[in-house]
């Protein structure tokens, strides 16, 4: 016979999922009830509400897509992107990568607009994009690369969306929560999220918002939607405005309850404050491995502050500090990804992982391991210049 | 500001989400762990093992998809069908026609073998149909039509598709835990469920399984599977045996947790235990039903013993009753779906909530309201012929 599963307490520094307060885990476990019941009904409208809030946007099209940010992005191109369409594919990361595999598998040519690892997304080459090609119909990038912790000028990649009259798509997975995400006020069109980042939800389920654009260029497609589950005019059906809501799948009822708490946890909090508490804490923590020697791997002006690329140093074997983290401190970092695996750590401080005690934690910890490990590091000054700045 | 949701404590015997043991909602809400952890890859060890014992079968590409069963489907679909196929497709009820979308997206041709609502599948037409079409490539039916509460002979349809060189994808989402779902000696190749049903998790994942004879034909494509998501050949990176996970999404953490358990639950009862206790509680359910001068709408024969369709008898007004079931008693049935809208209700009693206690808690609320709105029924002879039936 199997044995019931007993996870340990961890604390989650890693790219995601982030740790989650007992008031999500909580409303996760609260009894089930069907996903056409009237009071189910009633909390499918505050989500929306709350989505609307979080992404700043009108958006009468902004949902949660019953599964993980990777279908969230699929969801967003399967219905802007038909087959013969071209696309500016911005890449800088990992899910610039993915953006190109959806585009194609959608029957649609990617041209593809690359800057280095670590760089935000070259907005000159973006328009030089959008001007070699004035048959491009979306402009798709990632606001926050998650892969390696740049933050790209979303406003700006927007707006130029709209000068050359493309739509945008807008990867939000690892932003939305911890910076600014002004859908209505960047003028984006598609944007996905996920909820185990800096919503600090649990993981499986995707936030999206349509613009009324985007919804009018869905509502006139020639070609269907190449996914049925994906299919924003069926699971308008569902989720939208009307008082009759049509069947179109089984909701992940619970799922739902856990993102609903965390939403008003952050509506409680206040989105700017939400913002600021993510930058104190990632200037503390900045701070703190700069004291120890250590260098980021992003410039300071594009770093995301809930996800922290930092340089693993010459000798150091990333396993083993990564292995001791998480068995000696029950600490989970995140490995490089891609082109950058084996070159850095990426430290989160998402949603309600983002907190001076995990600041605190994680340098201690750090400078412990690496201590261990005869890396040549300055002992003993991470926490006071954290603690300077984060007092700052 | 918004404030928490506290759903009501209902009776689930609709056709899902079913209702759910305080030991899965105990487990759903464990503490979240990453996806990459080495205790959680040890969880999803045990999550294949133990779907493989649900689905009675070795298959090595045995996995929950971190989605809805209208996404297990799809990604039966995608990954088996590729432009230019010929699908049998048989319809019996609203997932049949699902089938049909899903081939028709994948740029493939569906033949349409069609038996009335409440009908299984004919073993003669699909003959004929494989006979009529030695391209097709693939026969698809649902074991277990959810719409109509009647049971295809899966067995049968399995071995003709061999016979005529078919690979085999059944829709299980409502058998499997409930009815025999017997993958290998059926010999089907690609199987979908869901976790909402039988199996008494939370809705949300989609456990499937695929034959080698499938995963060959996978291996073997030579036009990319449309979904990046849903892509075997992917997912297979982070699910399949290798000590080495890839990274493709990110797993619904806690959502697995509780996939586990109710598993763990279904291994301790034992799967042919489960299936007597379904079957008991049906004929409980019946009997009751057809003291109190009700009729059912599929025959005996074909019967679901999780998933009761129950005529609606003349001049009950349907919504009045189910609405009054939910507010006086909580207890949620469920409306006719597609054509069976307004005449059947379907009664579910599936895994956690195939229980005596709900029969008669069933029994005795449809006969008060019954009798409220004057229906025309036998009173105060269901609880006698239901447990006599129950201790039958």
């Amino acid at each position: 016979m199997t044995s019931s599963f007993h996870p340990p307490q961890r604390i989650l520094m890693g790219p995601g999922p982030s740790d989650i307060s007992p008031r999500v885990l909580g409303a996760l476990a609260r009894p089930t009830i069907g996903h056409l019941d009237p009071q189910f009904i009633h909390l499918m409208d505050e989500v929306k509400g709350l989505l609307q809030y979080a992404f700043q946007t009108t958006n009468e099209l902004t949902l949660p897509v019953s599964a993980p940010g990777s279908a969230g992005m699929e969801a967003c191109f399967v219905n802007l992107v038909s087959p013969g369409d071209t696309v500016i594919v911005c890449q800088n990361g990992v899910f610039g990568g993915r953006m190109k595999e959806n585009v194609e598998r959608c029957g649609a040519t990617a041209v593809m607009v690359e800057d280095d690892w670590g760089q935000p997304v070259s907005l000159d080459k973006v328009e030089a994009a959008l001007q070699a090609h004035p048959e491009a119909s979306v402009l798709a990038f990632v606001h926050a690369e998650t892969s390696t912790g740049a933050r790209s000028d979303a406003a700006a990649l927007c707006a130029l969306a709209q000068q050359y009259g493309a739509l945008s798509i807008v990867d939000a997975v690892t932003s939305l929560g911890g910076i600014e995400v002004s859908v209505d006020a960047w003028g984006a069109d598609a944007v996905y999220s996920g909820t185990q980042k800096c919503l600090s939800c649990v993981p499986g389920i995707s936030p999206v918002t349509f613009s009324p654009r985007a919804v009018e260029r869905i509502q006139s497609r020639e070609h269907r939607v190449q996914s049925w589950f994906l299919d924003m005019q069926l699971v308008m059906g569902y989720w939208g405005g009307s008082s009759k809501r049509a069947y179109h799948h089984t909701a992940p009822v619970n799922a739902l309850y856990a993102l609903h708490e965390s939403l008003i946890m952050l509506e409680e909090e206040g989105l700017e404050n939400a913002w600021q508490r993510h930058l104190r804490n990632h200037l503390g923590l900045v701070a703190g491995l700069e004291a120890m020697g250590l260098t980021m791997a992003v410039a300071p002006k594009y770093r995301l502050p809930q996800l922290n690329a930092v340089n693993i140093p010459a000798g150091v074997d990333d396993a083993a500090v990564r292995a001791a983290l998480l068995n000696d401190f029950s600490l989970e970092i995140g490995a490089g990804l891609g082109a950058l695996a084996g070159k850095t750590w990426r430290i989160g401080l998402m949603g309600h992982a983002s907190s001076e005690r995990n600041v605190i934690t994680c340098l201690t910890a750090l400078e412990s391991v690496l201590g261990q490990q005869g890396a040549d590091i300055a002992s003993g000054r991470a926490l006071a210049a954290a603690r300077a700045a984060l007092a700052g």
